[in-house]
């Protein structure tokens, strides 16, 4: 077999870059002339990316496009906004093109995160870590009274893929009921799925909604005034898809109100929010700086799915995490 | 069957009151002359305390002492330290008293409390929440690599009970290899038992030391220098047991050096700790107010499985949580 060439843009650690080259050896690794310092930020028209048959990274779609030799490009992100739009399918589709993204990489590091946001408030953690009431006092029993258990609760998950398996997973143990919206069911759910129909009076009996939902035009400010009003008096709101699809003024006037209890963010729109942004002094609004996906050796994470998948791509095997 | 005298001193709202009313009659509810604030302060004695056949809350040992007509005393914590003295057991035994206590009742909340400190601590939630840093920077890499993951983490569990039992089944769907530490193990432990000769090679091995030890004369102090020098350099140290079993200088020093990486407690020695404590200072030291065990309608959830217990006194059957 002709040695490939595998463009990465990906920026790794010694050990990583190691391991991958090492995991792709003999074939050949080819980098871009100016190494992106985010991964989402967009790289220039590429002249190495001519000569690559397999791209691992963040490719700009420009330099996709016009490549007649790429065969399958794996992205470094859960999220494929800027390459999931028509133009980009139809491209690939008419090339064989193959692309597959790192879901499964990020569903157990953004599921925990999940978890994390949903027994801190549980556990009152934001107020209780601040307090030095004593044992017995007024503020103590209000506190632990505050509290509140996640067995038996409700919760509605919104948007449902690797991240919201892995979170149903987790959950198992507290005897939770939950049920998901996902807008095509595929039927292997292992919880019940509700159409959009079904959705407000999920959303009215539910203590814990959790949207998971990708940034895509059919989710631009999915969570809106309507589906906030739908929701539980002082149910809990988190958000670890995209900031996109809320509506953050209304969500906003919803915590101030109190209808909706608290709100757990990992994403908003913009990235980081402003300083004097109203969710900033929203009452009991948690943000998290998008960190949700994060985990000690993300690098090497990632190397290794990439190499799972190059392994499968030798012999020509399907692929894991496709996504076109 | 004559009607049972029932002695109360349990703070109840009106509604776990009601419950227990009807949940005990046609037997009858008395109550001390000055009910106390707290269910861990102490009684006076009392002359309502002579009738009763039954005790349920946190009797006065000077009270039961006296009693020569109480068969059951079900207290409502967990731990049970001022009847754990030899003339308490020798005077129980003697006169056939049973004692139960409410360690099922607080076994989910201090379990899920645990939980939620394990992983507010590998989602860098401390940090995340205070954060605003932007999308690829620097302090955003740092903190995305900070986080760990539960998956294939090494824990060892210090006291093995209820607590203990549900916290290894939350953990089960993370692949945590566990094991714990039992002075007297019964053999049907779900988790290899270590003994106190092979605690500090399980202690060097360990990410998260968990700490349920409750509070009696071999416990006292039992996490001390050596024992704190025994973990692994950076292992996460957690108490939600009591204030008492740890030597608190110790820990104070060992989170300046880093030795131990963060201390998560819910348990100090005192409750609360003075404003200028030096743990309220020491670095990556975080600390709630003993509110592990609480819960929504705590006092409610005690009265249940108190009810519980009745109805398996009335008809004679081995009593749940017995402790004596």
């Amino acid at each position: 077999m002709k040695a490939l060439k595998i463009f990465s843009d990906t920026p790794l650690s010694d050990s990583a870059l190691k391991l991958l080259r090492d995991g792709v050896a003999p074939h050949e690794l080819i980098f871009p002339a100016k190494p992106s310092i985010s991964v989402l930020a967009k790289s220039h028209l590429d002249p190495a990316f001519t000569d690559a048959d397999i791209a691992f990274g963040q490719p700009d779609v420009a330099n996709v496009l016009r490549s007649d030799r790429l065969r399958w490009m794996h992205i470094t992100s859960a999220g494929f906004t800027r390459y999931d739009t028509a133009e980009f399918r139809t491209a690939a589709a008419s090339r064989g093109l193959m692309v597959t993204n790192s879901s499964t990489v990020y569903a157990e590091p953004c599921a925990e995160h999940v978890f994390a946001f949903m027994l801190a408030q549980g556990h009152c953690l934001p107020a209780a870590l601040k307090s030095n009431c004593a044992f017995g006092s007024a503020a103590w029993n209000e506190l632990r009274n505050s509290c509140a258990l996640l067995r038996d609760q409700n919760a509605v998950i919104l948007g449902f893929g690797a991240i919201a398996l892995k979170l149903v997973e987790m959950l198992r143990p507290f005897g939770m009921k939950m049920v998901a919206f996902r807008r095509k069911p595929k039927g292997d759910e292992p919880i019940p799925i509700v159409t959009l129909e079904q959705l407000p009076p999920a959303l009215a009996g539910a203590d814990h909604v959790i949207n998971i939902l990708p940034d895509n035009a059919d989710s631009t400010r999915f969570i809106n005034r309507e589906r906030l009003a739908a929701m539980k008096p002082g149910a809990i709101f988190y958000n670890i898809g995209r900031g996109t699809t809320v509506d953050q003024t209304a969500l906003v006037q919803a915590l101030h109100s109190g209808h909706v209890g608290a709100a757990w963010l990992d994403v908003t729109d913009p990235e980081p929010l402003p300083g004097d942004h109203p969710l900033r002094s929203a009452p009991n609004c948690f943000i998290t700086p998008h960190t949700a996906g994060g985990q000690h050796h993300e690098g090497e994470a990632l190397v290794r799915h990439f190499l799972n998948n190059f392994r499968h791509f030798l012999r020509g095997a399907p692929l894991g995490d496709r996504i076109m």
